[in-house]
């Protein structure tokens, strides 16, 4: 091996040595104006690599734009916010670059309340919005009347109930939930319905003792536990909390982000904090529901894929086969998803295990290395959502994200000069 | 086919039309002498069937039936409580003769909190206790100051709580629960992590508005998401009144109950509602913690297995690789528990469901005719305690139940005139 490669390998332990040393904690949740920034007052983070232009804005981004500008007050109509939208009136900043997280198209404006993930190991932050539900969202593009509604109602009665139940339980440590929900049928992406329920077990004390009047802790709590996939908003910030305190270590190969933004998909390596590694992004293959098909798809999107950038979702897709269906796979095909995975990575994270694969870690530390040269990509979950802005979600499936980041991303270390 | 036989199969139908429509609800919460029907004042309910004399008090039971005679204050100590039991003075009765179950050795006296889990489609009713968590515990032949106050506070402080959530709530459908469980990790018998949570999810809205006072919820709450066994003592009444329900069919061969007193396994069929088919308890296999081995265990003692009555526990094992270390078997190994019961049973829970075996229903309706013939029996799920009473759970594991019960069923069947 070269000296080179063996220069690679030193810089990946590292990084492997501060990924498995994460530790995110649930420490606030403050309106994003407080916490995130550099966040502009007439700004929305969506999901993803920069947009190149306003020619990359997919039609469940628009939607979701729009929803962004109704909820803000910075117009009075979807025609008035699209105008805006237009004239270059809202920018559009990507998350990952504020710190933050687009689920799905994302649409975190200046009010939306957002969650604040510690990792207590590193000192790093890392954000994420609210989980909105199942069905119509403004993640998903949707800005009718009851997706906006449920936004006040998120930041008005649900944010500072649960603003108060973390601040008195002084924080939730969200490894050990993921880590649990993993051997509960969560792949902690598509499906987190144990990691919701485990957290909203751990908050009930909390909000039960709460100060707010005695009926809204009960519509509280019972929203909570009707939201399957709320915990999906906590797993993304407490993977990037890891991640990112695993970027910047000179000459390492290994994957601290992935993400798609309607048009792009990108990748960024430890060895390049700042750099994009981009490619159009890939199809989706997945099961839709009743009445839509491929060619009603929005193109890829969503931060979530920091899920499987750490290990999970797809990654991890043996310890979910309830989940199969829901995206377009037979139950007794999941463990191959993960399988395939660990030629791809650096090893088996020892805290997040699979109890049907004899409690193998999941696989971890994406290597564009072994990328480029086995052919094989990282496999993300994806949401599908409608390609015209405000119809919402239309299935669930998977997608081979593009060769050509992982290829770039190796041929840019190889040439770089560490001294 | 012979006509009895065709006669059987016929019976047979109407049992498994009854299984498939059972509803249980959890409908109340009570102390055992306002509900339990025909509960003596001095009278303690044990699992299994009914004791054929003091020689069967296995050494867990006797802790137990200690414990509860303090409980109650029959006694002061629990030298005076042991010199009650050996005096005849504390009546030993069949939990399952008065419509209620003992989660291990049992333990239900007048003052213990009951669950009332009503049939809503045939109108039975079931009782059990309420679980005590891991550990030491009443259950497990335990009567340590730590027990009794636990018990204290099951009777004075949550069960009061819990009785005025479930009866603003208006109750709570036990079996969908059980189905979710089903897909994320438990098989509802040793594992209960999934339904306990989902429960707590349910219950917390009408607790965080209940009339007690806010340290008392919060109380309530927190200890309720830390036992992740809790839900147990709800899903052995709802297999029991669903098979309750399918109890007096003449001529049907298929068991409604399957429990352990610590000296004898016994069985009901659905012919015969009133008779108990015994055999001698088949030892345990399985997982000990640190310390303690087979020949510190208590004889097999419990009526949990009505969970494997209906298809759950070790029937369902495939639905639960993370248990499979608890209980002493290799995470690969358990669709095999599940698939060996197949031909033991006339069919598929419609409604119970394991998405690692593509959806297949659990292995449900056991058929005595099919034991006795295939050589296999069913198998059953088991907690280990010590066979000392006051020292409490060592292990856990499984049992295969012995043949002559399910062979001197079939011969029963087959000596009846139905005219």
């Amino acid at each position: 091996m070269s000296q080179a490669q063996l220069r690679i390998d030193a810089a990946n332990a590292e990084v492997w040595r501060r990924i498995v040393a994460g530790r995110p904690r649930l420490v606030d949740l403050r309106p994003a104006r407080e916490v995130v920034p550099g966040l502009g007052e007439r700004t929305v983070l969506h999901a993803g690599p920069p947009l190149a232009g306003p020619h990359e804005i997919s039609g469940a981004l628009r939607g979701t734009v729009i929803g962004a500008a109704l909820y803000e007050g910075w117009a009075e109509t979807s025609e008035a916010a699209a105008r805006l939208l237009d004239a270059g009136a809202i920018e559009l900043a990507s998350a990952h670059e504020h710190g933050a997280l687009g689920t799905y198209a994302g649409g975190i404006s200046p009010s939306a309340p957002v969650f604040v993930v510690r990792n207590e190991a590193f000192g790093n932050l890392a954000y994420n919005n609210l989980n909105e539900g199942r069905g119509q969202a403004l993640r998903y593009g949707c800005y009718d009347a009851a997706t906006l509604g449920r936004l006040r109602w998120l930041e008005r009665v649900l944010a500072p109930l649960l603003a108060d139940a973390i601040r008195a339980a002084g924080g939730f440590d969200l490894l050990p939930i993921i880590a649990q929900a993993l051997h509960m049928g969560d792949e902690c992406h598509s499906r987190h319905k144990a990691a919701s329920a485990l957290f909203v077990n751990q908050l009930a004390p909390y909000v039960a003792a709460g100060a707010d009047p005695a009926a809204r802790r009960a519509e509280a709590l019972a929203w909570l536990a009707a939201n399957e996939i709320f915990f999906l908003n906590l797993t993304m910030p407490a993977c990037k909390a890891i991640l990112d305190a695993a970027a910047g270590v000179p000459g390492a190969s290994v994957v601290t982000c992935m993400a798609r933004n309607g048009a792009r998909f990108g990748i960024r390596i430890s060895a390049f904090p700042d750099r994009w590694f981009t490619a159009p992004v890939a199809p989706v293959e997945g099961a839709y529901f009743e009445g839509y098909g491929p060619a009603d798809a929005n193109p890829d999107l969503g931060d979530s894929a920091i899920t499987e950038t750490l290990g999970l979702g797809a990654f991890a897709l043996a310890a979910a086969p309830a989940l199969a269906r829901y995206m377009g796979v037979a139950p007794g095909e999941v463990a191959q998803f993960t399988e395939r995975m660990y030629p791809l990575v650096l090893g088996e994270h020892p805290d997040l295990t699979i109890p049907a694969l004899g409690y193998r870690g999941v696989p971890t530390g994406i290597d564009v290395r072994r990328v480029a040269t086995s052919g094989v990509t990282p496999v993300t979950n994806s949401g599908l959502a409608h390609r015209a802005g405000g119809i919402g979600q239309i299935g669930a499936g998977y997608v081979w994200t593009p060769l050509a980041c992982y290829e770039a991303a190796a041929a840019a270390l190889e040439t770089q000069d560490f001294g």
